[in-house]
């Protein structure tokens, strides 16, 4: 199968996903005191952000792994459609970090984010890996360091995230800054972070 | 009619649709309940999971068959629009058996999703059967013997979900089984089920 | 401007269009109650297959214009952002009368949505009468007998639209007929209702 | 990296964003209470019409960027997601603007949705400063004189937006004249406003 319906049918989900992101972002407030319901509602819009900038990330390194790859087999069809899974279900958690940020519900709404981001990561290296094993479905013109070095790097993402989703247990607000800070150091430094061969080869 | 824009549209309803199921998934709690809730709310996240797939699914098959067409007509256009009306009207009954999962409602919300199966997996036969009587439809180059195959398997779909409709009749906790297995064979089996030929040629 | 970008954008918003109907589908009842919330629910289906075949007409007859069309203008965007606007606010008329088929508010909501289409075929012919007029957007390879005949079908739309919606004010039952009887007619017939011409070149 | 994905992507969420914006319209009345519903709730059509044409004004220009950029960097890419979040965010100031239009609260919503403007045309800004600096992304047969142009015209919006946002501080209604009439400028008049050569080039 050419790889490129696969990329349509992401792509597409990639889009709505991050669009949908905003369905669930309210403030509810009749009159004057609406104002100050859209100050306190900033972890709603902090939220948005962080999930938009997530699903524009995993985009991003699709991109990137679909740019070596050739053609796709069954198995990486229903990989695909499991990290899928993961990328469209991100509104829900994100959500519900926003409604209970300010409540004891953060901690469960946390875990339920971190699980998705972990399974989100899971579901891209077992992606990746599985096209990279015996380079079963890279293209020919593609050198095996940038292979070898994304096999390296797609394998940073789940336990980083297991971890931070653990860290929820003791913080959920710590989980958010391990969370937003690996992503702003994905964004300006570009040189830290665990996609760092994926966007050498995306530049 | 070229094939190709038919297929942006199909592709498009396919994946709004799949991104779609989350915005009905909801687990309201306050405070520290939000844990149990989100617990308690497993069913969402089951419904989520087997109807994404099984968008991912008729999404695949779909493709099987475009593989295989040349080119469409007026009839294969409309009898396409009917496959998308059932196909984009399916989060409403996932909604349904998630809400109801836990009451007497889920019989009436299991016979919903039945029919919507049933409709979808009718369309998809009607489609194949326009496009493959006399080859009307089908690219020259095609072997006769995959579209026979195709013609065969096509049509396992609609009895198979039309009897497990009617087992809701007796238990809808039967039919979801029915259906999720199916599913579940298709996905790790690729040798069981009805789209066992679709797939190869997925392949 | 090359047109594929303007057909990419507009089969985008046909597609979510279509497929966010579904959104405002709904049957609220608890338990055994839900089995006849459901079929008490027959409008909002009903609503939501007659919207999205409508749709799926607007979308035909945008890509039998397309296929003729060479390029596109500054207006003609215009003129098909306009378009779009009916199209994507379709969702909104449709969930008015699915809620109130049952009360005295269809009236209103029929009205709604006679203007909505009244709109989509106005916009419709005037988009068309733009790319046509002194063959301006036409490909040179087209027949003038072709865009002769789109010329005089897609202006029935209009007068017959605002006609159906005019008709709202006495009955809006007989309004909905008259839009439904047109969509079957254009379905299943393909040689009555006014985008003949314009599925003879979709064929 | 080529531009091509980036475009699917960003064509996705302007569609998707666009046709999002009639989820928040809504219009709860019972029966003959309907009808002035509707009427009253016009302010709700206006901010959806005015909300769709903004997208499409913004899809236009990115286009008209898009057509002079030969290919994309990481830090395109970045500044591309940057405008996509506030593209994909106006959902929300629009349905507060048309929620709160009979009320006090309309200042502060005025406010949000100038800042969601002002971000859209600075991230513009940005992205086209980046690609056009050194020629460092435009293709090599592009006319410096088009570049300049774009580079001058873009950073008109910024500058518009934030003054028009400012204005809601001392009449919400007047912010909302300045937006509207801009925006009826650049569709009718097409040699008033900021994105006049870029509208010349799309033409």
């Amino acid at each position: 199968m050419s790889k490129s319906r696969l990329e349509t049918f992401a792509d597409g989900v990639f889009a709505i996903a991050a669009t949908l992101l905003i369905i669930r972002v309210s403030a509810d407030a009749s009159g004057r005191a609406l104002g100050g319901a859209l100050t306190h509602a900033w972890p709603q819009y902090a939220a948005y952000a962080l999930s938009f900038s997530m699903i524009g990330t995993w985009w991003l390194n699709h991109h990137a792994y679909m740019e070596v790859i050739d053609h796709v087999d069954r198995t990486f069809l229903f990989l695909n459609l499991s990290l899928l899974v993961f990328v469209a279900f991100l509104p829900f958690p994100t959500h519900l970090i926003a409604e209970h940020f300010h409540d004891a519900g953060l901690r469960a709404a946390v875990i339920v984010y971190g699980i998705t981001q972990t399974g989100a990561a899971l579901s891209m290296g077992l992606l990746w890996s599985h096209a990279a094993k015996g380079r079963r479905l890279i293209s020919p013109g593609v050198g095996q360091r940038i292979v070898a070095r994304h096999t390296r790097d797609v394998w940073v993402g789940t336990p980083y995230c297991a971890a931070a989703t653990l860290v929820a247990l003791w913080s959920p607000y710590a989980t958010l800054v391990i969370i937003a800070v690996a992503e702003v150091f994905y964004i300006f430094g570009g040189t830290f972070f665990l996609r760092r061969s994926a966007t050498e080869s995306v530049v």
